[in-house]
């Protein structure tokens, strides 16, 4: 049978919580005095329809359906999880706990997405504190992992389990806090850097810009693959982690920061650190880490190329800035040059084969560029769409090499343009990829003819590549043989 | 005529650094008086050359000579950048800036690594103030762009933008700090962490891994693209920044963290955040920051899915634990289904071309997996590697529309495994794959056969499929038409 989610305040965090229950198959109730819920849960959700499901490569389930509740009774009716993300006002939050626990189902599990307040606290004198909990998330919640689970001694293990497997049933990891502490885990370290920061901006000493740049472009790339431990398990190298920690003392005492109540490095506190390194981390040396950091940085770093991005705009000015290979057309004309990157291999070992189409595209919009069928004339409305592609794999490459994309314009004859690329490791030829590609007008989406300036560049080309022999493997098809 | 870097001292900071400007196309003098220098060295270099390289879309220069010098003296000479890496001990620093201007050229930068100290406090009482400032990096160096530059008064402001210029060009972001303070703005913002941290671990709220857990599931993904106070805009919404910043006010009044120096939240320190972040941020809407996050939040998450690590490897478990699509040998097998990923799109709007082949990729890889080739077999030495691919265009998908593929194996002989893929999305045909795969010795990277069950295995498919009628558009070459 389809589960049931009462969600209690529909806000930025009680719509991201109807989203990821109606995406993961549940069936949603909203309930929320404000006129204008409606609209901003209607937003959320299509924020995450275009945005989680492509997060997994496994079909989601049918969505469940969403209704709004004029009255919490209905809303908690029947309900499995009932969740309630209402401003952070104690009272406020026992007083609709009590209500919703007179009329839901004894066994529903009912969570509060508090970022402040303890288990204990929101159970305040409920009816039955046995079935409510903490589960804070991260906003946007229907992308963000993180889910804080807090229990008190109130909660039965069973209910602990129960909850910590709606959420994980949800995508969601659940961090289950073991001590009840205002503000839980993260909440404290978001507040720490958040006071900093104010410190900054408030003694003159960075814009808030600059300190979005301090984090995207250095340590919220650490932290986002790593965290903060077992990033600095790597900065203590061979030494360990008790070393290291020891020696961070020092600097513990010559407080930099405003922020000046410090806990004194004890050899007990320096102890369990290392020990909590060593769980956590001590599978792999630190080469291992440093490589398996690494392969992460450049994952990230490329995808935020992609998303032209913080730190991946930065790289993308890097690269405008420095120059391509030189053009002469009266040879294939060598469109793309650089390191295989680490992102492209797979488990082979070696550079994966959608990455050798991803060279030839890239390689294709490089000649589009030097006819002049740039990101300008695409934004007029004029683009080349290929609408064939023929690949053979001859030569493996690893990560790191060196690897070039020569060119040649096979025809080009009103709509068509028909190319053959080879990719080279120095002079070993890896693998060749024949693509026909169809210019479009991206208004119509159907087939038109280019601009005249940039069939004539492309003929230009065509002829001059005519005089060139034919390259070998034109022409063949699947199973054809060499 | 190349340029030449001094490195003064060689541990990881020293290393990255000697890493960056060697594979930047830099002369590197290396000067440590460690006899383990030149192995550490090695093996930071070892790393850079592994993964930076590729992090380019461009060709690198050639690496320029790394070399290891005796004396301070011959390894500054002719230097036109000098970096110094030593441990965070003022005096040090000081006598060896000293050391240093007795023997390098005038116009030479002369540049700190200091994570602590002003550029006034390490300028001391050197000759020549003039050509010392800072330059603090984040580790590793080779990789992550940040690097904080700091200058005093006694340095000019040519000398400040000639060092940024020579920074910009080993491809980092100078973040000029405009006002000194002890560690910069990113140290502060560590430290601020890494105490409230300290506290959790030490009051047995929180171990190191769940801390960790904490920044790599949510608030490092978050502060990795957007930092603090992009993604606080976000939270603000609709009622702006100002608001939201007064709001967090009463949130600075209920000290959560141990950290209780907070500064007052007058009218003066929201209005200088909000002005600040509308400069930062004002060019695009709330709904265009939540996509732009969004975008990047799912293109960071796929990137760590291929890595398998952190955040990506919960999402690989997740994938795991929900049902692929039944397996009926008597059809064309559904090999994957999903939603169109965010990150698979390209700047025609529409998927691109590389992710077609890769959704055939994973097709293949699925197809291996129910003929028995799985992972454990392909650890034991065998897989297929794809030999030739023919790809047909038909039509476009967006974004978080369905997509399906389906595989029919067309043949199946000795070491041969022929496969015609089509992708769908509902009944539309979007495009069509066809492969060659051929069975290796994953030892001699030669073609070998199959293991016998594997083979079995897979000719019954091949005789179950023989059956059905043939897919159209198989055995065709590039422009042969339809």
């Amino acid at each position: 049978m389809t589960q049931r989610a009462a969600i209690i305040g529909g806000g930025a965090i009680g719509g991201g919580w109807a989203a990821r229950f109606l995406l993961s198959g549940w069936d949603v109730r909203v309930f929320d005095t404000d006129p204008g819920v409606e609209h901003r849960i209607t937003a959320v959700l299509a924020n995450a329809r275009r945005a989680l499901p492509g997060l997994s490569d496994r079909p989601m389930p049918p969505e469940g359906t969403l209704s709004f509740h004029a009255t919490l009774s209905e809303t908690v009716d029947g309900a499995d999880w009932i969740q309630e993300s209402l401003p952070e006002r104690l009272e406020l939050k026992r007083k609709i706990f009590q209500k919703i626990q007179a009329h839901c189902p004894e066994d529903a599990v009912i969570a509060s997405s508090t970022a402040g307040f303890t288990p204990t606290a929101v159970q305040g004198c409920a009816t039955t504190p046995a079935q409510i909990l903490v589960a804070h998330p991260a906003d946007p919640v229907y992308l963000l992992p993180l889910v804080e689970l807090g229990a008190s001694p109130a909660n039965p293990p069973e209910l602990v389990a129960r909850a910590k497997a709606v959420l994980e049933g949800l995508g969601m990891f659940p961090l289950h806090i073991k001590a009840e502490v205002d503000a839980h885990v993260a909440g404290r370290l978001q507040e720490a850097v958040w006071r900093e920061a104010l410190w900054l901006v408030r003694d003159g000493i960075a814009t808030t810009e600059e300190i979005d740049e301090s984090l995207r472009m250095g340590l919220g790339l650490r932290w986002a693959q790593m965290g903060l431990f077992e990033t600095c398990r790597i900065a203590g190298g061979a030494a360990g982690m008790k070393d290291f920690i020891a020696q961070s003392g020092v600097a513990l005492e010559q407080p930099h920061s405003r922020l000046t109540d410090v806990p004194d490095m004890t050899d007990d506190l320096a102890e369990t650190i290392a020990r909590q390194s060593d769980a956590q981390s001590g599978a792999h040396s630190i080469q291992q880490l440093q490589h398996i950091r690494d392969t992460n940085l450049v994952a990230i770093l490329r995808a935020l190329k992609w998303a032209d991005w913080g730190a991946g705009a930065h790289l993308n000015r890097v690269d405008a800035a420095r120059e391509g290979p030189e053009i002469d057309i009266t040879r294939p004309i060598v469109t793309a040059e650089h390191a295989v990157p680490l992102d492209w291999t797979d488990y082979n070992g070696h550079m994966t084969e959608s990455r050798y189409l991803q060279a030839f595209t890239e390689a294709s919009d490089r000649l589009m560029e030097i006819i002049g069928a740039d990101a300008e004339y695409i934004a007029s409305g004029g683009s080349f769409f290929t609408v064939e592609t023929h690949i053979r794999h001859l030569m493996e490459v690893k990560a790191g090499a060196e690897m070039r994309v020569e060119t040649t314009c096979l025809a080009a004859e009103g709509k068509k343009m028909h190319l053959f690329h080879e990719v080279y490791s120095d002079e070993t030829l890896l693998a060749t990829g024949e693509q026909m590609l169809l210019h479009v007008s991206l208004e119509t989406r159907r087939a038109a003819p280019p601009a005249p300036h940039i069939a004539e560049k492309l003929a230009e080309i065509a002829a001059a590549h005519a005089a060139l022999p034919r390259p070998k493997g034109v022409g063949r098809a699947v199973g054809q043989g060499r």
